[in-house]
């Protein structure tokens, strides 16, 4: 587990495991949540300018979030406080294979809960070019490192 | 459609239809982005503090992006440029009537687009008891009005 006591600012974290996109996923996120050509219809998108499908923004937020389900070693995180400054800085594709990096930004005690941290943490997500296609900014209330542990 | 110059500042939109959110749905979504017991498991969760299944933040996310699908006229969007102040207020939980709301921060017209402007937007979104359960702030790139419309 990463406590609060383990974020000091400016640390940097590389989840070594990657989420690989598919079409399917691409196509099936698209059909739920935003429902345009670009993400669901495969001739469409591949006459499109991008030259093929491109995952929605709901679906790129939810790899986001799954970053949490790929780290050897998870945050002891008790609730997310904040997002900022998220962008979307370039497509995602089939078959892209995405990779995540946390810089702490701040890490201070919780005043109303002496027993946790607000840890701000920018993450950045990249794929296989190592070209940045999503970055976010993050504030979490993290639980302090148990005197037992 | 809604173009950039619909936008004056301090201008709100309620949207009418509701998202109604299913308990399958909340499970779909968490056995795929966040497979933790209050999110996946019905019993688990009817015995937690909340008293039954919540969405995930992905989900949640998601239901957001899909307003523009619910809205009786579209905004003329061209691209997302960023969001901002992003938080989760309450549960979003089985059964759930969401609204949502959109209200105009600034609007000004683009340096380097000059048939689009960039509005920033505050989305607000409520369940069926009026509670604020998730808000942002957006900026997007918006089509001017075409000069035959």
């Amino acid at each position: 587990m990463i406590y609060f006591e383990d974020n000091e600012v400016g640390k940097t974290i590389k989840i070594k495991e990657r989420y690989i996109v598919t079409e399917e996923e691409i196509i099936e996120m698209g059909l739920k949540w935003d429902p345009r050509p670009f993400h669901i219809d495969r001739e469409a998108a591949a006459d499109s300018v991008l030259g093929g499908l491109v995952a929605c923004s709901a679906h790129i937020f939810a790899i986001f979030g799954f970053s949490g389900h790929l780290m050897e070693e998870p945050f002891a995180a008790v609730s997310a406080l904040g997002f900022d400054k998220m962008k979307l800085h370039a497509p995602v594709m089939a078959g892209d294979e995405i990779s995540y990096e946390y810089k702490v930004l701040s890490a201070r005690l919780s005043k109303s809960r002496p027993d946790c941290g607000i840890v701000i943490i920018m993450t950045k997500l990249f794929n296989q070019r190592s070209e940045l296609v999503f970055s976010v900014q993050s504030a979490s209330l993290m639980s302090c490192r148990p005197n037992n542990d």
